[in-house]
């Protein structure tokens, strides 16, 4: 990993605060306001913002490399700090100069947390258009770190089935953020409901092109798609982390295993061996995804069709080996590091449970069969919300 | 399964009892004193009591398939209703007449709950013998079911390095029983230490010729292992009954699934392919294990190694595929159910934690090794505390 | 195995004899005249005929061991001598009680080998009427055991569209046998092309009511699916038997092992262990499903959809599992026997060619796809060719 | 892959022309003679030979491409163009200035083919020290690329238990070459017997300081392995191509698929997406690898344990995923293929057995062994013929 000396050590101070209270808060849940203050006082909260409007304009690989790292230590807060960076790109993507200039300066100036409600396949949250903007009416699902968010990235459905975005601040009249959030794994994501109540969107507001307009907006998903690869691959390196540690400490010989120290027997060294292949099959992977990713972001409106649908085929295989990863390996720690690893306090169950929820934010098996029709038949990816 | 009716009507009236109070009891952990209570009252905890010590004397396969029922609904439970019968089968393992008679008819008519202090892993417990009996000190860990027994099954080691069984009333002076048991799955066992300190052992207490001593001490290994097999295969009837219920009732198509309902979807259907498949086969495999495990009890003092060592082939062949359905549907029902079953409350991620919890008794790995040493080697599985 | 010992003699010489020139036939593929002779001397060929009509009619789990024993050695000659016992059993499903007089007692008597020409996905034949019978035309793959056979069971379509059966004479007028199956497994089955240009068909021959016309009639295809079970769990059977043999024989310790023998190798155990839980699993899969099987055949024409649904179930549920055992088994023998194994002249590559090439019969995960929608949605399998 | 213009329009040439024939060499195979002129002919048997010696020095990255590229067509003529750059490599491993000055420009100038006499795991050959060189006794196996090679690179051991290595003409009187291998793959890859019958070896022959005695010495065998990496990923990708064409060629609908192309169904497709992610990751893990190989090499005699020991631990992560896709791909095409695939003369099961044959050379489950042990100890893998 080469990210910068200075993001380095700001990512090693984080890290190591979540680090301290992350199983106490897996085990609470709910809302987690100091560490969401860590967040903007870190400063890394601009990381993408580009240059021009005030922020550090780094680089998607160095970006999604941070991701992956807090996800190592705390998978909730790096979804969190992962869609910020997501939302502050549709603003290319979706929006005007004027739009970009007007939200990411601000990002920048009011140290915003920008929030998600903006879940594609939910559709209960209708648009109408009148002289001076929308009025949004419905609810929206798996609204992901809206609690506490200065803004939203939203979208809705207009009568013409037309999906379209807009950033809306959280102060807006007739919004409930609805802090409900209570799922078995990533339980600090604030990923409840947001109700819409003849909540107006002004003109400047709505984006445009918005989502699905050009192969440029339909990157979004796919740099969205390579946030999530880097979420599992960093639950995958923690469960390694702490299936090594635990092993080290604690995990006696197997009564009947004949070897002196559990550290040496054939059976878990064999399973160390496959939790190490799936890494860095996934570390690769996730690489070189990042790699393409950063390409086609650097090709900005020019990107093409191919270029995108290349980029979204490098991400999902990516993410089916990811996936699979943080699935397995958060599941055998536990093979590996023994009945001690079982007391509760310790929180191991976590990284499973983390895996288990994120994953199914949309099938693997919808992945194959994408990159199946490409191997196979040399039809890309089609955009969507999901690819 | 051919359990009687009238135990059939038994065991529905107490699974339900079980079931509306299983996924709260999971997230508190602790002692499930009204849950045992329910037990005694049911008059269950007699069934393997010979008649001619006022027991109902039934047949293993059938004792066997009621802990798979009652595992399905609430697994820590099921351990406990496990293993009292393991206990009062002890007697006959490792018990003279008279002492089968006293403490067998005693568990008819003091409706005794048994415990366990007898992991043969924890070494920890020693006992010095004088002329009235022995003196046990030192800590027991994993002791199931201790909290809230009224007599425990103990081992414990000679200076000699011999393996000695006791049974011991658990108002012993000495004798302080820790509630202390918090694991991530299994929370209700009341699997906790045990310490002693000076512990009076009367002479008839000492069971004789204890664990080990013959291919009939040694059966009860096996009955315990069988025991496991059926746990297992419990959990992951309740994972499957579950994931089907929930994917029934709530799960919608996928966005680019191209089907009008999810339960028309290819993938899922393979998937429940997939779990029936697994569950079938360690269906077939228990029930044989547990018709050689009746053919073996029936043998008596005069059971061969070789007779002990076929059936214990045949329980590790089960327990292998059980474990696996039983993580593997644990883990994946929420593929099948989708987002909506992750929501904490419906405490759908118990299963998994249950299987991952119990299946860690003893690694899966060596089962497969002394399978293969059989089917290699001809070698039958050696006499063990695991076999 | 409770095969009776006069069957159980004649197996044990009918194998040995195949087993001594296995290998060599399986390299030279074409037809096993001498082979085929050796079945119709065994007197095995009429053990599904009816008492009545002169033959054994033995029972169905005895026949498919018997297949399954065959298997074991010669996986080939198995399929033939299944599927002359599928042919005979068509007479019941299709025939009238004087064709089954008709074609059962000779049968007997004429001591026939029945072929097949009736792989129902392929649609190329078609039947016209006429007052004297059908003419048929066109082309059939997959006619396995058409070659050398006395009678073939031919199915063909009407314009209408409906399936019809007969039987047919190998010598009459229009009929090509053509021995061109050339496939790199399953070698000596014959199982070539059959073309017929204007064949006439006589009325007696045309069975009736025919495929798919009732619960009774698709049994059949039940039945055809539980012989490919045994044949799969034969030859997993075989190459398990290949691999213990060789690797006991000729297996040296790996060098960087530290073990003296390469039988005490922990991962090769381990890989044996697998082997038998995947026997395990599908020997009683197999056999739960051969009961399900005779009971539906004793049930006769009164036999319900429900019936033979659950029949259905119970075969395709071991069809799985047989057909992941003998390809597994089939590949990795060679990672427990070591390079020596890799010989040609040894042949040990069969087992995996021919589980291979005939678990190719009908896709798997179709048979996943019916048993999820038997467990997710209440759904039996739909009669089919392949049900 | 970026191979130079030059080199990627030689090595079309060279793959076309080798698969044009090598389904017909494979069921034949014994010496590939013409073929074998063909990789003389097309100049590439100098790639690895410095430029100072008169050779194009290729980078192995490149190298190891070639291979790839060269075992997709024909995994056997792979083999021998693999062995060939390492036993020139071998020369500047163990060979002094002088000896590397002597035998590389000989190499370049007589277009030596060179061939293995070096399989550290038999150790039969044995070497007498006297004042004019060597004596060589004994018979080792898998000697591959023996028959019609210009020289051999031969390992033995001398009384001391000391492995040597040295380079001896094939016309060396007492060396006997037997074209004696016969396995069910990697059929044309010469790799049987070679006997030593009083073999003088020359003092400038005899290679210094030999195997394993510096971490440079040692990189041979990790150069070997990642060849082996390469030749299996090669193997994948072929079988993939195999599949792939077959499939849009000939797979017709499964008549129970509702599907009206067979390239449209769901499960085909999943499949296809399985194959697609394993070659991509183990693409990108074989590119690593190379990567560390030609850092190591450029490192020299100055190359540390360390570094040595980390280039390992990329190739046995390469090779274990690698091996992996080969033989899974290989097994599995036949499944997206369909029954037509089978037919023998297509030798669609070469790939399989390919895999399956060179997969043996040394155990995956050794490969995990020791990448567990770094994982989890942080060793490294020892110095060994195998790492």
């Amino acid at each position: 990993m080469d990210i910068k000396q200075t993001l380095e050590e700001q990512l090693a101070l984080l890290c190591a605060s979540l680090a301290a209270t992350a199983v106490e808060r897996d085990r609470r849940g709910g809302h987690a306001a100091a560490e969401r203050a860590l967040l903007r006082d870190s400063g890394l909260l601009t990381l993408a913002v580009p240059a021009k409007f005030g922020g550090q304009g780094e680089r998607w690989p160095v970006i999604l490399r941070a991701i992956r790292r807090i996800a190592a230590v705390d998978s909730s807060m790096a979804h969190l700090f992962a869609f910020q960076h997501l939302q502050v790109a549709s603003l290319s993507f979706f929006g005007s100069e004027a739009q970009q200039q007007e939200w990411l300066t601000r990002t920048v100036r009011e140290r915003w947390f920008w929030g998600n409600a903006n879940n594609p396949a939910d559709k209960r949250v209708t648009a109408v258009e009148f002289d001076e903007g929308l009025v949004l009416n419905g609810v929206k699902s798996f609204c992901s770190g809206a609690v506490g968010a200065d803004v939203l990235l939203v979208s809705a459905h207009l009568e013409c089935g037309r999906l379209i975005a807009a950033t809306v601040p959280t102060d807006r009249e007739g919004l409930q953020i609805q802090g409900d959030w209570n799922a078995i794994g990533q339980r600090q994501t604030d990923s409840g409901n947001v109700v819409f109540e003849d909540v107006l969107v002004k003109p400047e507001e709505v984006l445009n092109p918005g989502p699905g307009s050009s192969a440029w907006a339909s990157l979004r998903s796919t740099l969205s798609q390579s946030m999530l690869v880097n979420i599992y691959l960093g639950i995958a390196e923690g469960a390694h982390q702490a299936a090594r540690d635990h092993t080290r400490q604690w995990r006696r010989p197997w009564v009947l295993s004949n070897v002196e120290q559990a550290t040496q027997d054939p059976y878990l060294l064999e399973k160390f061996g496959e939790f190490w292949v799936q890494l860095k099959a996934a570390e690769a992977l996730a690489e070189q995804a990042a790699q393409q990713i950063e390409a086609a972001w650097q090709r900005g409106e020019a990107l093409t069709a191919e270029e995108r649908g290349a980029a979204s085929v490098a991400v999902a295989t990516a993410k089916v080996v990811a996936a699979r990863a943080a699935l397995d390996i958060g599941s055998r720690l536990f093979e590996v590091a023994g009945t001690s690893s079982l007391h509760a306090p310790l929180g191991h169950d976590r990284f499973w449970r983390n895996a288990r929820t994120h994953t199914l934010h949309d099938p693997i098996e919808y992945k194959l069969r994408d990159l199946g029709n490409w191997a196979l038949n040399d039809v890309l990816p089609p955009p969507s919300a999901y690819t």
